[in-house]
């Protein structure tokens, strides 16, 4: 589709976009020349009428153009097949089992609002604007040229998609399978619950991170809090851990972190419990309780600017309590996944629960999300992931 | 020894060194009781009289007293021999080759101002303050005990000594040995001069991420600014690269690069010229030269604060260069070791300079120095090194 309508920036507007962020707000709109539907494709000049990207709009949602290109070519479907195959040599380069990753991080992949996960033979896709909800059917048939997939699921059952005016909707795209899948990150076995799991089921962007414990877990002893489905529990386990507790709100995640800890043959070394981590973290410091190694990777405790402060709470005291909670000479590895919690302040507050813990703490690493989720600099919100892990002395 | 005086900070001054910094400096002093010898353990207490911590003073120094423990423990040869012990295991856990490391990286470890870097079988010292130089004998016996080295040189030519009062020298402590000695980083061979070499001879602080090039290089042509004694070259060239450009200002840095390729049998895939890398890639910009990979690892453009300002032109200048010699789609390496070179500020610089080239970038790695150079969160010197790999498109 080539552009119908041009929208011309506010003077001032541009910087961002200009910079290389795909986002164009409502309020940066000077001017708009041509007719467009819903969804179309625009272009998108500066005040001074220079050319910055084409992309397309939504006047509903606040967004109300995203870039797809900084060059006036066609979108069209060899559009979406340069990107997607480009995408997918990402993964080849920089993933060690590109059979199980993130395929497509929507803005990080110049496709913005698009996320395919690869389950092996299987694919499950999210189209959370109405401009790329649009391409919904030519993406999957690209896709089923490029990988012949055995089943194509899609997760649209997200709010976000209000925003946007689309209805939310789960299910089959192509073929019909059983949807509690097997999928492997570092050469490690999982179920994942592609219908009923959490976003689309599992969360590949801890994949580097979860192989950081074989540094420090062997013969351990480990709290693992938060743990949803029981990746770093299993990991832990697998790496050599004596014994792994792990704690979640949701039963149906508990329930299958033991069936993955069973599919790897671990039940005997673990204990799941569903049980608010809070509470846990609370109980087990009262009684004194040590662990070789504690990890806390709660859900995101603010999704916007306005719950810093109440989430940076929420980080000091689980951290404090953490902290705690491990032994000297032991570890913690304490995550993130809030964009809004600056990186430089959820180190500063673990640091600051350490010093309200007496403890003196070591960086053995700071990382970020795994390399499936690639990261735009001039798109801050791409990079969202604190994983920290301290030796506790 | 015991703690011979009781330092009292001024009320207000123990927040830092309370919180987990080891330096105490002259101006945080309130008052002395008991006499002390410069050298001498001390005992630091905040204005209430809580004790802190032991460590040695030197009235001569800025820092005046540098702490050693948190309790008040006797500081004698069992002290070193476990504070060694500890380094030692910290490297056998978290480096993949630890006989090739840095043992001791001073305040880090809990040993401030000492370096000790492990050669294979032989040792490098640095002892930069007074309090520590006073137990180089028996370090050096203790080192002898743990490790029976082939031999062990002093590299204590290093001006910051003079701030302590102390003279440069280097030599041999132990035994007589060639000073080039072969070295291993990721496996590759390489040359160190520990004699005449910068620092001690090798900077082991980049293994994990010369590691990273594994990725990308492949086939690749690539520009290596400021290329030391060869290292990221000929990792460069192990790892695939088709041919390596490498610059330094060094005669003898380039000299030993060069004996590093032809060690590595990758003598005809590279070229190494000394030269100023700021004109080098001045010149190849304005011939319009592309690479599929360029390096950026200059030495430290500021050594204090009042630096950063002209430390960051420097930055932005070789960056926005560097950046226009990538080809569309290939990547930029680039880093800093400047301390006073902050995270976020040194990724900003960059990315403006992507904008300035007009180059869209993702962002592929963020990491900082190698596991065997520790990070003490609440000492942030300790954490100096940015490590920044880009897609360039």
């Amino acid at each position: 589709m080539d552009a119908t309508a041009k929208i011309i920036l506010r003077k001032g507007a541009q910087h961002r976009v200009e910079a290389g962020h795909p986002w164009v707000y409502q309020t940066e709109l000077d001017t708009v020349e041509g007719d467009f539907a819903p969804g179309d494709i625009v272009d998108v000049y500066n005040f001074r009428r220079r050319f910055i990207g084409r992309g397309y709009i939504n006047p509903r949602s606040q967004i109300i153009v995203r870039l797809l290109s900084r060059e006036q070519e066609p979108i069209d479907r060899e559009f979406f097949r340069r990107r997607l195959a480009a995408a997918w040599q990402w993964r080849q380069r920089f993933v060690a089992e590109p059979e199980y990753c993130r395929l497509v991080f929507g803005e990080a992949d110049f496709l913005p609002a698009l996320i395919v996960d690869k389950f092996g033979p299987y694919l499950v896709i999210q189209t959370l604007a109405l401009g790329i909800d649009i391409y919904k059917d030519m993406i999957v048939g690209i896709l089923e040229e490029m990988f012949n997939p055995a089943g194509v699921y899609e997760r649209n059952d997200v709010p976000v998609r209000g925003l946007e005016g689309l209805e939310q909707r789960k299910g089959y795209l192509r073929g019909e399978f059983p949807t509690l899948i097997e999928v492997r990150e570092n050469g490690i076995p999982f179920y994942a619950d592609i219908e009923n799991g959490q976003k689309t089921g599992f969360f590949y962007d801890q994949r580097e991170n979860r192989a950081v414990l074989k540094d420090f877990v062997a013969g351990a002893r480990v709290l693992d809090c938060f743990c949803h489905t029981g990746s770093f529990a299993v990991h832990a386990l697998r790496y050599g851990a004596e014994h792994v507790s792990a704690v979640d709100i949701s039963a149906p995640a508990v329930e299958l972190a033991a069936k993955n800890a069973a599919l790897n043959g671990m039940e005997s070394r673990c204990d799941f419990q569903v049980a608010n981590a809070f509470d846990v973290l609370r109980a087990l410091s009262d009684e004194r309780r040590q662990y070789d190694v504690v990890i806390l990777d709660p859900p995101a405790f603010t999704k916007n600017r306005g719950g810093i402060e109440g989430a940076a709470r929420g980080y000091k005291e689980i951290n404090l309590r953490g902290l705690k909670l491990v032994r000297p000479g032991g570890f913690l590895v304490t995550c993130s996944c809030s964009y809004h919690m600056d990186r430089d302040f959820f180190a500063a507050i673990v640091l600051d629960a350490a010093r309200d813990a007496r403890r003196t703490v070591r960086q053995v690493e700071y990382r970020t999300q795994a390399k499936d989720h690639p990261i735009l600099p001039a798109a801050p919100e791409t990079n969202y992931l604190k994983f920290l892990v301290l030796e506790v002395l």
